[in-house]
């Protein structure tokens, strides 16, 4: 007989179904035993009666534990109105079994799925850790991000284009960058898509991709990972950074409608405060969030800084929360010295480029701006920052042939996730994290 | 005033608009100069008149070239009928200038953007060769791939998870794989997302990732690279691999059908001749298809290889045009031998896997198969292949606590469009190929 889901059961009253999935749990009542069956549309109960089952089956009972896979034939039963009451989480109905098979048998769980762990016991036992519901949870919203991006962007004609890791140079920077054995030469992992989504922009005017990106930063901390899901956008023609502010302020709410709409279970279950969106969205200079921090926060001497610190996002955060109730701020204009050569300058507010970083709830999860499109001022500027136009020669071609004005953003995708969700730590915001001690397991310390 | 784009103007005849673009062509008449405007809606004829132009205008028509990036305001006329019919390209108004401003100049073409280069040249220079026509086409229709594959599992309760691409070990076997120095200890470039997405069947039963993988292979054909985009899903609770056969077969249906119905300038541009489906798909065993090799292609003793050499992908294929009239053809039971550690031997056929390639117009763009799910038949089948398990067991920590029977593929996407697209080399279907000499630029000899 087919296979129905554990969904589907509610629709079948009455009539004889087969069900597969994970034992979630097992509870006995005498020589009754319950099972609550887990499969990818959610929990049935099913009850085994030593009288209901063949004779095969009764003899493996006593044998069955969490996490066995099992295939099961029997009669969909409503369940009594008291019983359906006291029982909401395995719903309305439940299977009487007839019939039991075992798929496969799972060994003795070393503890309970929703045991709090510490972070590398979590971690050492993730294929495993990652059943629980909760994490279940963290990583479908996760999924719901990304599609609304892309959900976002194709809807407003930008062009997907897939990109690749394995570069010859530092995007961003040389430092914190991974090295690749190449044939023999050295090669690089990506810290961004950078230059190939501003080429791209020369194709299609605007184009997006998400990947994997590393940072070989050596620091631990709890809002840092090697490697990570960056989402990326980038568009031709606008008139300034605010062009591109206003369209990842609108993909974010994308994002967040896309979880709001594909995920009320996972919401419920993490009890997830999903962001309202202010509109226009706040935002202001640097230099006028720096100015509040020193008035409000007795944060002394931050005007001249470069960048906020992490308590300074928060504190600023803070702020904005007051005055705007809103969960984002954009601060803009950042000074030049600080951003990438390739970003642009505000002929406005010079030394200040039109640049910017989306903060959420206390941290940055989204860069952005506006950058250099003229092939000229990019050249003069490569050798303002002390680099070599030559070693630039294949990324130049995009801009010696015609580049609009154009900017555009990156979003960490583990990052975003752990905010929305107000996880610990950004390392139980991604599926397999990488850092300085572990590849999966801890590396070996020879 | 704001910008519209250029396939706009026909809903605008005889108002005033604003269109952004490239310069496609030029043309001069006399004192009257013509240009193709390109943005990403497509192209639009401008008409330069020097006594329609305000002087500043007037003064820089001279200086305007292929690919210079300009904002023109202007008034939509409708075309004569004549003219339509003459110049079908660029449609049936054209925009009579006022006045025209230069958003970033462009050097002078190198040559002809529809120029036929040989490889190197064509790759030199890609930021500036992806703006052709054709390549613009090929890279669309790809997308139209990637979102197909995605739209079709979607649709089939599959989820989406990200995946790392830096690993411990190699997945698929030893050679063949990139080193990276990871915090002075040596880490890989995943081959494959192999590992974790059977790990992922245990969370979510059904799964899809797309992105990245890596192989260091040595040789350089028309059919390699070293970097590419793999298109993977697996499922669990199968009968047998055919479920994964079926589910594949139905994928490629939505993936074409994807490109059938968002890229109908591509195509037509291309001379696409998208697939016909034949359902079911035309399958035999690998042995079958070496009989047929051996009596019909006069392919002596290949019978007991393991394997089809590409002359015999080609001949097999032909030989199923011919008798089914199908595209596809899809070859199951490689020896065990021949396959990973991880394939399921078919209890029916020992000796054999319940594994199969996907050939497509003479070439394997998809390797699937159902895998194995049990513990201890992994682990055993691990020492079989002179593996120590104790080196894989994370990911045995998957199969411990119980796995459905399950079973996967994974389609190259650039090896995919190739073939779709019948293009003489797989780099052409590669937005930034990677190869043995080659990341971007041609790498230092030193």
């Amino acid at each position: 007989m087919e296979r129905i889901l554990n969904s589907e059961t509610t629709k079948k009253i009455g009539q004889e179904v087969t069900i597969k999935g994970w034992i979630n749990a097992r509870r006995n009542m005498g020589k009754i035993v319950f099972l609550d069956m887990r499969d990818r549309s959610g929990i049935v109960q099913v009850v085994l009666v030593p009288l209901e089952l063949d004779e095969a089956s009764q003899a493996i009972v006593g044998e069955l534990r969490p996490e066995y896979v099992l295939e099961i034939r029997g009669i969909v039963n409503e369940r009594g109105e008291k019983q359906k009451n006291l029982e909401q989480i395995t719903g309305t109905v439940e299977v009487l079994a007839k019939e039991v098979k075992i798929l496969a048998a799972a060994e003795t769980l070393p503890y309970d799925l929703d045991a709090e762990l510490n972070m590398d016991a979590y971690l050492d036992n993730m294929p495993f850790n990652l059943r629980a519901n909760k994490q279940r949870a963290i990583f479908k919203i996760q999924t719901a991000l990304i599609q609304g991006f892309r959900k976002h962007l194709e809807a407003n004609d930008f062009t997907e284009f897939q990109c690749p890791k394995i570069v010859a140079g530092a995007t961003e920077g040389g430092a914190n960058v991974f090295t690749v054995d190449y044939f023999g030469k050295k090669a690089f992992l990506a810290q961004s898509p950078q230059f190939y989504k501003q080429t791209m922009v020369g194709i299609y005017e605007r184009v997006f991709t998400t990947g994997n990106v590393y940072r070989a930063e050596e620091h631990d901390t709890n809002r840092h990972i090697n490697e990570y899901t960056s989402l990326d956008f980038e568009m031709g023609y606008i008139n300034d950074y605010k062009d591109v502010m206003d369209m990842v302020y609108a993909t974010l709410q994308t994002m967040v409608a896309n979880v709001k709409e594909t995920c009320p279970e996972e919401i419920k279950l993490l009890d997830v405060k999903l962001p309202e969106f202010i509109n226009p969205v706040p935002q202001m200079k640097l230099k006028e969030a720096q100015k509040i921090l020193e008035d409000e926060y007795n944060e002394k001497g931050c005007i001249n800084e470069p960048d906020l610190e992490p308590h300074q996002e928060r504190q600023i955060c803070e702020y904005a929360k007051k005055k705007w109730d809103s969960d984002f701020l954009v601060v803009t204009h950042y000074p030049v010295s600080k951003r990438p050569m390739y970003t642009y300058e505000d002929p406005a507010d010079p030394g200040f480029t039109g640049s910017f970083d989306v903060l959420f709830r206390g941290t940055e999860i989204i860069t952005g701006g506006q950058r250099i499109h003229e092939y000229d001022k990019l050249v003069n500027n490569m050798i303002k920052f002390g680099l070599k136009p030559e070693g630039y020669a294949y990324y130049l071609q995009a801009f010696k042939y015609g580049m609009p004005p154009e900017g555009g953003i990156a979003i960490g995708l583990e990052r975003m996730t752990w905010q929305l969700l107000g996880l610990d730590n950004i390392k139980k915001a991604t599926l397999f994290p990488r850092d300085r001690t572990r590849i999966d397991e801890t590396l070996n310390k020879a």
